[in-house]
């Protein structure tokens, strides 16, 4: 493991993606997103997925030029056109103009097509927080969750993010994908040759499975809920709702149309959603209620007295507080190598970015 | 079981409620959301659950006087007083001014305090369709569930309701308690002698249990995704997120604070949320996509042949059908008899208003 100040991991994110042609402010947005979802402890959508974004860049998959454009507007709506742009740059543009209406009207609902990965979906509901807002994101991805009593991948793993203010900077924040659970658990587990918990995933005949090989090879994952039995048709439901939200909502590619994971010959066209809603246009006293609700969870008798009450956010709040505490982020050291390594692929990259804090192990 | 006219069961709930004192247009508002809930099969929803609305009124716990009023509005959000009335009266009058602004500004987003039980979540997001319209409809509820962790309930069963029209009168209507099951499923386990599945409820201690008995004698339903390891706390967040829609926003009664199930000693002030959504302020073609969503899924080679895959609201479809088909809807007969004689408690109740069709067994 080594420690890289965050500041650090920002700027070498930035030049790495303006030395293959990103836009410098483009660069910015990337790098903000991808290291919050560090800090905040999703290192699947963090530094850890550069490559595909350099990748996207460097190919032309993705467009280094322009800027995301309204093609559709009401007082509480607009429907963009991400114009193929990193997924940040069309998330900002989005949330932004979402609150723009909100402070407006009480509520922003903005659509976009067109748009590429955006990293972790609770950077931009978080959005909201800043201007005591409720903030939501929802994206569609590749296909990768199985509908109930399918066996084939017909939806991403779509996840759902809200964002809601509570008094003295504390806040819920709900960022979670709607299958059981991430690609990535399925694939930790199979790389160190351990069984997962039934409901995680099913095999190519769409039976459950603890097999996370046979999840990996022509399976997929299940929504939440798991089996049908146990409430996977709700996860399932919830899945579509993201897919109604994003790509059907917006006229991008949708359900088993979307590339599939890893594929990079065509563009991506995702649907994306942001939602601003502000609570001045409701009842007064919002963050008292909000604080007065996470307090009752977390204060909670715990079932086990090592386990306590948590509300969406305080993990990644821990997370966060650890970064901050240690002065950054720790990276296992092959991912920085591999990074630095990706990195130095054209002459003008920076050959060793990194200034390597800490070393331990 | 005995077969009844939809006609006949409507009318049944409006004189029993006008007898108690309703008002004639609130009897119908409520007859009809609970027809609606009996014939899309959810019989917990519907003539079932008619007493309770009959005591609501009669003790005067809920207001029999008065209609709902806008407190606050913008030209795309509104929070309305429900003043104490009957669930379906608040809803609807919510979803109307939700589907007005829709038309005028493309969404409509209000809140309601002051409300009472509402019957099925989905009746509300499917007034939307009648537009052509996504409609989505929120409930908090009497505290069930226990949050991932914990061991006491604070949290209802919280439902989600999603709707959004395809072409020719189809449709995707998710309508879904954010626990993994009904209360009344682990009722029905218990009386039966049958153990539930792991994942639905825990015990005193917060413990996962297979014990019905367990789950009712002081423990709780368990969020959708049941235990922590199989992603339970995404059903809590989800639950959560209800809550915020909800008492948060509306100023209602929220989380452990809202009256337990069946005590009717004090009046609910439930928090409700309702929006609509027109897909005319996005990209075109809304309908033909959502029907070609649901034909991707329903055209799915099933894991088992014989349980086909399907769409939120399929099995609901599927139901109404037989409805249809058969003339009536299907009661038992205890039901039936049991509110029939609810019904007589009063001479100038209807003393036995059901015309029953069809007897068999």
């Amino acid at each position: 493991m080594c420690l890289i100040s965050q500041a650090e991991v920002q700027s070498f994110i930035e030049r790495c993606m303006i030395a293959v042609g990103t836009k410098p402010h483009h660069a910015r947005s990337l790098a903000e997103v991808l290291v919050e979802g560090d800090r905040r402890g999703h290192y699947s959508h963090g530094l850890n997925r550069m490559d595909m974004y350099v990748k996207d860049i460097k190919t032309g998959i993705c467009a280094k030029d322009g800027e995301p454009v309204i093609e559709k507007e009401s007082a509480a709506t607009a429907l963009v056109d991400g114009k193929n742009l990193l997924g940040p740059v069309v998330g900002n543009f989005c949330m932004d103009l979402a609150i723009k209406k909100a402070k407006e009207v009480g509520i922003g609902w903005v659509v976009a097509h067109g748009s590429n990965h955006y990293g972790i979906a609770g950077y931009y509901a978080m959005q909201a927080l800043k201007e005591n807002m409720i903030g939501m994101s929802f994206t569609n991805t590749s296909p990768l969750v199985v509908p109930t009593r399918g066996k084939e991948c017909t939806l991403g793993t779509n996840p759902i993010s809200v964002a809601a203010p509570a008094k003295h900077g504390d806040s819920f924040v709900l960022d979670m994908a709607t299958s059981a659970v991430a690609l990535g658990k399925i694939e930790l587990h199979d790389r160190r040759g351990d069984s997962i918990p039934e409901g995680w995933g099913c095999d190519p005949q769409g039976k459950l499975t603890t097999d996370p090989g046979r999840v990996l090879k022509g399976g997929g994952l299940l929504p939440i809920g798991g089996s049908e039995a146990t409430g996977g048709y709700k996860g399932y439901g919830l899945g579509m709702m993201v897919e109604v939200f994003c790509g059907i909502l917006a006229g991008a590619e949708y359900s088993r149309n979307v590339r599939k994971w890893k594929e990079t010959n065509r563009v991506a066209n995702l649907g994306q959603c942001f939602v601003a809603i502000n609570p001045e246009n409701f009842a007064p006293g919002f963050s008292d209620r909000m604080s007065d609700l996470l307090s009752i969870q977390r204060g909670l008798d715990p079932s086990d007295p090592d386990s306590p009450v948590l509300a969406a956010g305080d993990p990644e709040r821990a997370n966060m507080a650890k970064c901050e505490a240690m002065g950054g982020i720790s990276y296992h050291l092959n991912v920085v190598n591999f990074m630095v390594s990706a990195g130095a692929v054209r002459d003008k990259w920076p050959h060793f970015a990194f200034g390597v804090r800490k070393h331990w192990q």
